[in-house]
């Protein structure tokens, strides 16, 4: 059963700007917004077409609270599926809540975090997982976190999987016929078919769940952590790094941005610099200090840069290395070894060479933070480690864990139905891990869901939205 | 000349919305909207009726940048009179940028602060006191505040003056034509009806000058010296006072406030709680400390609030009295005594009784901060200071210090012309100040402005209104 109360929020960002958005949805938002509003026409609301916007004032009784205009959507056809309102108001917030009050005082209710888009979901506007990406879209800070979010809000892999799942469901309801006739080992499931929409499924969720890694670095930033030794130019290179970041606002006069303390985007990923402060003093010392939390912090890191100093920590730099080495895991950890202030020594090119045969994975990268020399080689060089092909490719990019442990429930489904079928197990047990495989990928689109799962999706929600 | 450049903005409060708002104002409002913009039904937005809103996609080239609402008006039926888009976006701040990027790329330049409004005034939508009450409606963030600017935005006093104005305007006509006859000694204008009108004109502004005292402190808030002892309770009173503000939102769920330190609005009426640091120690050490700081910060509040502990103060309070009597000026400012801990004390009515013939201008209050006994007492006192009639009686006010200049002026030459008719001064120097009271009347609605003045109001303006 959906709520049919009408629900209001303000959906703007809180605190002053020039306009806001208060939005009321429900059965009755147009007649609680006449009831507040007194267009310039003098003409209903409830009698205007919808998607027309109308100037008048809103008030509280007798008393005009501001001059708005208002935007009128119906049900089906707005974003929540209901009657909607969007009242665009003066910015200040005094007024915002003033109209929020006098909208509660004639009938509406305060909204729930996400209860606009929980409504979309229920009233079948977009799946469960194309709702989830509405938060992550209004949570995303990069380019590629971007791109992933509005795909997974345009359909993105859920129209893909909804459709497999819809052919799979056929297929069970013909072998829950077969097990009804029960000893006539009839078969109205064709099983070579039913194994080529299986290997179809199956190929779609690996493919889903392998990209999950590059999804969840997408999502929260590859972490990386600068090791080295004090007054190498840690936060020189970061202002640096940050520099190229800005350039993409800084051309635009007036906009302002929270300040990000180690938070980068380079090439449209996010990076997170750790704070390796437990080994400020010298690399040498990682060992002798024996800091659990330095070697932690290293071990979560994707990517460590060494920092080395040109003009003096040269002569231990095999050292660095190999303690590097020691401590991170290989296969699943980048070392970028970066060496610093070349503007203060001679012959850079002289260093590069005699630098060649150290364990090192990749070439090492020579830069000046200070003079920002060579700061793009090191980007590009940090960017290699991630996987930016599925990103510019259009591939589908899982980056929620709700859905990577479905899609993984799913795979071992699928996998258990591909072998029944070749050892041709009994059908009701074909049909068990049928039925499981569709439950998962159900849960996914939302088809299957309880009222917990969608409490715990909506609540991480903001208000208004 | 009005620019004819199409401008752009984030029109909405900076940071993470469930939605946000960009605006586009200007010639090729619609056209810019179109490279840009693919609606769903596929049609163009130039072609689109005024006041209808359609959803559909911005793109940057093929990339899709975010699924949007898009609102259409027509000039000269729009905010700044010009045709203009509002664009509804998902509030990612990311996204909100990239929106601006794209709209500056195909032919927008970022509007400056105030530009919008500014142009509805070089538009003829509004006059130039309309427009700087917009920027006061967005500040608002009291009752009175909110009211008064409201009113000044939907005509207020300006009105009136435009049409005062008129009236004095065909009168000059008619005296230049006298003297423009020479040594004829015509009379053109009727100097009984002149004389009215010039009362008439006399009265409002010395009516509308009067306000200011008031304006100015509905706009700036009333500032309060609090003065006591250590530990006599001012933080206690500062939160029991804080929480009466706090009920007006605290029945809405979820609505976020700016953390106000000293701040408090109180009966629709801000209060700006002064520090007086200098005198935490003992308020008998005042005059020891010779803290120059606390003197002035005494001097410059409106009401200074004497805090005494009923438990441990009650000896002082004679001298207590006398010394804050001492420092403040008693014509212009308000000395309130409180009496606080009475929950201490046995007999708070006893005490009371003793206390009669003290030299304090009203009556003492007796509150317990921390039980939240009598606090609106203590309110009642406070807004007692402040004429609340002019508000609630839907009186014009003035608010701004350009307008009280501007009237201050007017009345000097207003007056000065009065005086001419009495005594029947030549009509070339009577010409000369009906002349300057035009000017300066001209000031306030801006029909008499120069490129500095316009350009010192709206700097002032948030972007993007």
């Amino acid at each position: 059963m959906i709520d049919q109360s009408t629900i209001c929020a303000i959906s703007t960002a809180p605190g002053n700007g020039a306009i806001a958005i208060v939005r009321l949805s429900g059965a009755d938002a147009l007649t609680i917004c006449d009831k507040v509003f007194t267009a310039a026409s003098k003409k209903l609301i409830a009698d205007q077409k919808a998607n027309t916007v109308h100037f008048g004032t809103i008030q509280d009784g007798e008393e005009i609270i501001d001059e708005v205009l208002v935007s009128v959507f119906k049900a089906p056809h707005s974003y929540t599926g209901e009657n909607s309102i969007e009242i665009a108001c003066h910015g200040a917030p005094f007024i915002q809540y003033r109209i929020l009050q006098v909208l509660l005082k004639n009938g509406a209710r305060s909204a729930n975090p996400g209860e606009y888009t929980q409504r979309a979901f229920l009233n079948g506007k977009m799946d469960l997982s194309q709702a989830e990406a509405v938060a992550d879209l209004i949570a995303s800070s990069s380019a590629a976190a971007h791109k992933v979010a509005l795909q997974q809000m345009r359909g993105g892999f859920s129209n893909e999987i909804a459709n497999l799942r819809g052919r799979l469901l056929n297929f069970i309801s013909l072998i829950e016929l077969e097990l009804d006739f029960g000893e006539e080992d009839v078969e109205f499931a064709d099983r070579t078919q039913l194994t080529n929409l299986v290997n179809e499924i199956q190929s779609l969720i690996q493919k889903l769940v392998n990209s999950f890694e590059l999804g969840n670095v997408i999502k929260n930033g590859v972490p990386v952590a600068i090791v080295g030794n004090t007054n190498v130019g840690k936060s020189t290179l970061l202002n640096a790094l940050l520099n190229e970041d800005r350039a993409i606002v800084s051309d635009i006069a007036g906009t302002t941005r929270d300040v990000i303390e180690d938070t980068i985007n380079l090439g449209g990923i996010t990076f997170r610099f750790i704070d390796t402060a437990g080994i400020r003093t010298t690399l040498d010392r990682i060992e002798s200090m024996g800091i659990e939390r330095t070697y932690s912090k290293m071990k979560q890191a994707q990517i460590v840069l060494l920092l080395i100093d040109a003009d003096r920590d040269m002569e231990n730099i095999n050292d660095s290395i190999s303690k590097v080495n020691q401590t991170i895991d290989r296969e699943t950890q980048h070392l970028v070894v970066c060496i610093n202030k070349i503007d203060l020594i001679p012959d850079p090119q002289g260093l590069a060479k005699r630098l060649t045969g150290l364990d090192v994975e990749d070439k090492i990268i020579f830069i000046s933070a200070k003079q920002k020399q060579n700061i793009d080689s090191l980007t590009n060089e940090l960017l290699k480690t991630v996987n930016m092909g599925a990103v510019n490719e259009q591939d589908v990019i899982v980056t929620n864990i709700r859905h990577f442990e479905a899609l993984k429930n799913a795979l071992g489904s699928i996998d258990r139905v591909n072998n029944g079928l070749e050892v041709n197990i009994p059908t009701d047990f074909l049909a068990q891990d049928i039925r499981e495989c569709l439950h998962f990928l159900g849960e996914i689109t939302g088809d299957i869901s309880t009222d917990e799962v969608l409490g715990n999706i909506f609540k991480n929600f903001c208000i208004g939205k």
